[in-house]
């Protein structure tokens, strides 16, 4: 058990909110902040946590600031300005961002904070809402080392796996290097299975017994009865999916990088919204090319 | 423990050898025959075995014929013709290919093993030189039920897993969608890797934190130290998963599948190869992104 | 005026028949032969032309053997065998192939025809049907010189353009360059116009303009027009498209080049045909991208 | 000839420069800013030209002001602010911007402008470095028509076509619309040329005959001979191309639109930067190919 900390949530998403509440149940002194006032609400009338009118008021007193919001510019709006955490944050506390941002953003944040002595560490997640729910998230940090172990044994709270992977930005660049693995993944995946049935095997047979080997892989196992019974309603949209990719696109043009299939997928995924799918899991790949037999336009 | 049988064993590879090696060590007694003598005088120098001077002598008076030879038309020649393996096969008898093949031509053989009175199963195998060593490989078979349930204890000496996929040809299809689920995810690593040393990260930490989530993969958590490496000196090399990828493809035109994602890592196969990777593992797509990096050519 | 030659003419498709019907205008002696023979009688009832029931009849007393079919399959059969073109033609007589076919094909069937005392050029044209009907094809031959030189005067019947490449197989070869240059040619003039509608540019207008520079393809000046208007029943038929790029991927994995590109596009061509369109003209592939507007399946 | 106006030219780099002469050849009264404020005072030593040290003092008095600057924060730099063009125009003065930039900075400088009562028209041009000497560019215009009427005739100064392609921001967009057709092409001949000399055919002589039919494009006739020679040190530089081409991606990613072709074609760029070709022209995605035989790393 960590000691009992002055903590503020701000973002009470689909993510933020099961975060929020393995806060108070871990007795950390909680405030909350969403930009949709209601649900901040209904967090207070469920689990015990102070209600915060502005992302400055929730911040005011805490040790650790946390957001988990929707892209850069929520989180700029979130830390900086008049009613920004950052003006009501005391001297020495340390803001962790846990949205899928830019590392260039995290890099401004962190200069930010800085100068106000303030942390900034970047701790994109993975595990998606179930592991957020079950408190089982990787969590990938960056920023100063003396901010990331302070704020550790909080983030514990939510976490299977944290790890302070570098300087501000090493956590976003890490979580890219998470959503760039899996592009190809599930495409590759989805060409399996397709012609898989294709071919008139019995799809779900075969994938249970390749998955013993070289082929196998965390969405082969997790992801194919749902992929093959077509239901994509559940797990990680393909729209966050490709503002993620967007992220990982500019950061390789910037680095000199090359991404040829993540870059490939992303327009796969761009017809995936085409037919629809813009909040399917990001297995829906899958779809595009059963789309003929399914009669999807 | 199974029942003692006489088994041929036809086509001595990296992979053959220690294959026909685990038959020998179960009691069976065993024939062998090679293409290149040498290597067959070799085994039944180390093994008991009885050294066979053509497909056809080896075949005499066994229940069961194995083979794991080249391609398509090794796999005719052990087989057809005055020397091949059909000739001498008594009525009854299963010949079990081993090879990665068509599945067209595991069909044509299993039409005239039966016209002959003779079962065929194409039964392909993943897992590599260390799977077939250490008697541990996935083995996915096609053909009658009668005859891969009379074979399926003889293939367990060298197999954890082995099933029966469906008609004659079901084992090749299997084997393709092992293939085609390889392809592209290998790539994403590759470029999730290349993107990651770019950024300035320590990428073997960062594997090492995303492979607990959604983008963990037997090559991830099997392949990453030695691509980081650079060395690609093991396991299934480019111009075998070239071939194996040429039968894809052309059995996606023939079913109307499509693996957009798996013909253009094909192509990439294809740069390793100009590059001077014929021989390397199928991880070796990295260093087609490290070019520069290693100087190659 | 070329002299007057005694010439046969085999298959007489949407390509072959208007092809023959040049050699009778231009006052050559011509038998015909066709595998569905209504087709060869209702030539032979329109233009001077003596109908044969065999490729071996129609070739015999032949100065030169022309031929546009199917395959490789379909000219072995019409070269090969008792009834076959080779067995009907005398000493010194020259067979020219205008089908699209392997280079190795081309290259077997010279070699026999070499050893019957026989030429044989390998004469793959484009120029469409179109071009077919205006006598205004280009032709890209392989095989001796001095057999092309003979033939170049006949050829000129329905020929623009017409050259000798090089050895038997050069012709093919040549044509392989052309449909690789169209794919990706095709594709990102698709992705242009698709861009340009959902920008909301009068699409038209905009290539009206950028065609007066680097953008500029024969494509995009013969095509615009009908794939804005969602028009496919005319031109070069996607599965022609598809069996030609098998023809090269094949090569190209025999040759040791790369071909990223044309195996992308190859598999969108698929994703064609799983829509209906094995007849539509290549530039199809904008049909793809229309396609949720379209309300295809 | 059109009356004598008095106009601004802000950048004078190799596009601007030579746009900014025809300028003065057709009589009007010329004003120039470049950043290097040494290229200017060249400019002005060798044409009838009044230097101006800021954007705001070139445009004073202007009719219209003309600007080739590098992309979207340089355009905002000479046009917003203290300095900035806008600040120095009188009112109804139209500004015309070359540069190539995204559709939003158009549509803002749009609005700010004629909050202002002054024009605002995107133009951004094609024809390249010879096309701006010859004063032959194609120029693609998006604004009010009434501004685009008013700067045409001078506009022709420096162009062989010029057109209203609709309201603000519809010149970039028609320009995306050029930039995607050019990128797919370019790597079809690419894989064309290095298809043609693996298969050992003299390239020139297959691109001489195959450039008559189907497969002609601008970039085949004017490219093939230099790529051959392995000539890059010319026409439109990759990282320029790359800039265009992140454009043309975010802006499908706003419009909904698919361009996989283009998105991979961008990725073999990544390539040829990373080789060191950031100044080569488009057509070196033919030296990746070649990479292996050139020897280069």
């Amino acid at each position: 058990m960590t000691d009992r900390r002055h903590v503020a949530f701000l973002g009470l998403g689909v993510m933020g909110y099961p975060m929020a509440r393995h806060l108070t149940t871990r007795g950390h002194s909680v405030s909350v902040y969403n930009r949709t006032a209601s649900r901040a609400e209904r967090f207070c009338a469920d689990f015990p946590a102070r209600l915060a009118a502005t992302p400055r008021l929730a911040a005011e007193g805490a040790d650790f600031v946390f957001s988990c919001v929707g892209n850069d510019d929520d989180l700029r709006s979130v830390t900086l300005g008049e009613t920004g955490a950052f003006a009501g944050m005391k001297g020495g506390a340390v803001f962790v961002d846990h949205t899928t941002t830019s590392a260039k953003v995290a890099r401004e944040l962190f200069a930010v904070a800085k100068k106000s002595g303030l942390g900034f560490v970047d701790a994109p997640v993975s595990g998606g809402q179930s592991g957020a729910e079950k408190g089982a998230l990787t969590v990938m940090c960056g920023g100063a080392a003396e901010d990331y172990a302070r704020a550790e044994p909080v983030i514990a709270s939510y976490a299977r796996a944290c790890r302070h992977m570098g300087p501000s930005g090493a956590g976003q660049l890490t979580k890219m290097v998470n959503q760039i693995a899996i592009a190809g993944l599930v495409q590759s995946l989805s060409e399996a299975l397709h012609f898989a049935e294709h071919a008139g095997l019995d799809a779900a047979a075969a994938i249970d017994l390749i998955k013993n080997g070289a082929a196998q892989s965390w969405q082969m196992e997790n992801r194919t009865a749902t992929m093959l019974k077509g239901e994509f309603d559940h797990g990680f949209a393909v729209e966050w999916m490709r503002k993620d990719l967007a992220i990982c696109m500019e950061e390789a043009r910037r680095n000199g990088s090359r991404l040829p299939v993540a870059a490939l997928v992303d327009q796969f995924y761009a017809e995936v919204e085409n037919i629809g799918g813009k909040r399917w899991d990001t297995s829906s790949l899958f779809a595009l090319l059963k789309r003929s037999a399914w009669n999807l336009t």
